[in-house]
């Protein structure tokens, strides 16, 4: 909780280690059929004794009942109230693919998608078509000029890219081009507000030149956009917590977030493994680590109950590489649940394991959602995790006389 | 959570229905004897299996070791702040029976009680006498006349009436004049602000004028009045979860607290069965009921025991029929608990059962305080319950990138 107010007073810089290990989509939902979830399923013996060992609990990542998308979730994992500092995915994109948006830029998130011959959305994601076949088309887009605004467009992955908007007076509140399903027609970019409304008219502008450039083609021929945003300002994490942390992020938006709030963010590989050999090649510069597992949520996304269990079981034969490094305080958390009955996030409490050498275990037989229910750190809003991990490092003095 | 800064931004309509089943003073706590429970000690077949493949919890009505009254034990189920949104029983009493309050009338709550030769108490609800007793004496209760206030009695059931006074500048802060004991005698209403003698005097005026009216009678020979209040502005339950909610509810007070939070308010009989009736035959055309249930925390507030586990067997043995239903998600709730061995409302966390095809179940074996204390949904404040409701229906969308 960055905000708390007395935060100054207890944080200490010791040097003992943290490394928060954020598995991406964690949590999940029983299967219909087994009744077990993804955890459940999996094998997981590493972690199975790893929980054994820790304080477990549940972590609700904004309130009950409400689904966080990935950057609310990792803000609330990092102490930030997710709702005081929600910010734009197109900020997050485009900084985590190491674009210098400066004040009053405006970022979206891009997708190449694919219309059939009425203009109707056919996939949203162009068939997660490889950045082999998008990039070249990013590169059309980008020699898109529109009247009075400068526009640059740069490939993200896959299918994805990102849009910046440089210029006078551009605002972030515009309407997402996306209606969010297939069969209907991309959406005119709307004014939120009337100052907007040059902003839009850019975006519109830009997203006509971009359905001609495109259109010729199979797939990926139209582009979708959403998250229109601009830089916001947020507290200094190493700063708030007397920390000196590092980010180990495969995945640009995570490395994005990472900078957002002013971790170094170290450069690694595709692999988790490249980001373990990041994380042992930097152990000893940092007395933070925030490590970003991505495949288990993909997987849940795309409702493959198996892939995630796959998935989840990878991450378990790595856990002791990360275990020799003896962190003082190994936090395993996750940024919301990715149930693949849901196929999408969900609001489901995610389990969240603490080891260090001030706990020998709640007596919790294995890492699940249902065993976590039972720990002794109870169900927590995220946003106590940062400090729960600090005290379990002897990174908090005491508070008051 | 009504006031939730995002809530319009996440809540969507969808077909899907959810049932909020509250069982008033559904919570109990162990009897002296057997160590257990009403819930414990009762027989819930259908509750059992339930909360055997439910999302189960307990939840915190106000905060922790406050007694709620039903009104914000039923506010903070709805999602509103029981504290910030208080409002009297006097209010609450008057719009169940359906009086048109106006803006500034102020309403209480009135009991017909008994006192010995003495003046003290010794009945404060006159043997609960039967509506048939109660109603010609409401109705010379309703004759009396006072100066500069117009005076209006209505009768509610049993023991128990609505005190209205309309006219100029009246004030809601009035104390009661139930001493809430045997053995005392009733006290004058006293005026908790210098703007508010002047009605504290009507209601003096009021009170000695039933003394002298209803005198001659060994019972039901005096009046209690309680809750003195004025319309409070409500958000709307409706438009703010974007929901075409309706409450069937066979006791007047709930019914009252639906209205005012804008809930259509069916016409329904006197009991369980008759709401059941009520729920089929609107099922179609709502997506969200409040279905009441009210027997098991008159049985608490008697104290007696064996009556509460049979009120609670009676609500089991409908519960199939509440099933067939099939609605997308069922809620079943307390407002505040009501254990018989107090014989009043209570403090305790309330247990809370989430049914719908996005959980399988936590491994709660059974229906009660105990069991439900283990399940996924940890302890909640109670304002949160609607929020999870929403979500297990699918009529959340994503919160933030």
């Amino acid at each position: 909780m960055i905000d708390l107010p007395y935060l100054k007073d207890v944080c200490q810089a010791t040097p003992s280690k943290i490394v928060m290990l954020v598995v991406d989509g964690l949590g999940g939902a029983p299967h219909r059929e087994t009744g077990k979830s993804e955890l459940e399923s999996a094998r997981l013996p590493n972690l199975d004794a790893l929980a054994r060992r820790s304080a477990g609990g549940l972590t609700t990542p904004v309130t009950p009942g409400i689904t966080p998308g990935s950057g609310p979730g990792h803000m609330a994992l990092f102490g930030y109230d997710p709702v005081k500092y929600l910010m734009g995915r197109g900020v997050l994109e485009a900084l985590g693919i190491g674009i210098d948006l400066g004040k009053g830029d405006v970022a979206a998130r891009g997708n190449l998608c694919t219309v059939d011959g009425d203009g109707l959305l056919v996939d949203r994601r162009a068939g997660r078509i490889p950045t082999a076949e998008s990039a070249p088309l990013v590169e059309m887009l980008d020699r898109i000029e529109v009247p009075n605004v400068s526009l640059s467009v740069y490939p993200v992955q896959d299918y994805r890219f990102v849009l910046v908007l440089r210029g006078d007076d551009l605002r972030d509140d515009v309407g997402e081009t996306d209606p969010q399903r297939n069969g209907a027609a991309p959406v005119d970019a709307e004014a939120l507000s009337p100052p907007a409304e040059r902003t839009a008219e850019a975006v519109n502008a830009f997203v006509a030149a971009a359905r001609d450039v495109l259109g010729g083609r199979d797939r990926a021929n139209m582009v979708l956009l959403r998250g229109f945003s601009a830089l916001p300002r947020l507290p200094d994490f190493g700063g708030s917590y007397s920390l000196n942390p590092a980010a180990v992020a495969a995945y640009p938006m995570y490395r994005g977030l990472a900078e957002l709030v002013g971790m170094k963010v170290l450069r690694t590989g595709q692999t988790f493994d490249d980001e373990l050999d990041t994380l042992e090649a930097h152990f000893a510069d940092h007395d933070f680590f925030f490590l970003h597992y991505k495949p288990a949520d993909a997987a849940g996304e795309d409702g493959d109950f198996d892939a995630k269990v796959a998935r989840l079981e990878e991450l378990d034969a790595r856990i002791p590489r990360l275990l020799e490094l003896q962190p003082d305080a190994l936090v395993v958390a996750g940024d919301h649940a990715t149930p693949a009955i849901m196929a999408g996030h969900s609001w489901h409490p995610v389990p969240l394991l603490i080891s260090s050498g001030l706990t020998a275990g709640d007596g919790i037989d294995g890492f699940s959602e249902r065993t976590c229910a039972a720990g002794s750190i109870g169900r927590i809003p995220a946003t106590s995790v940062m400090m729960l991990a600090l005290a379990h490092a002897g990174k908090l003095a005491k508070f008051g006389p």
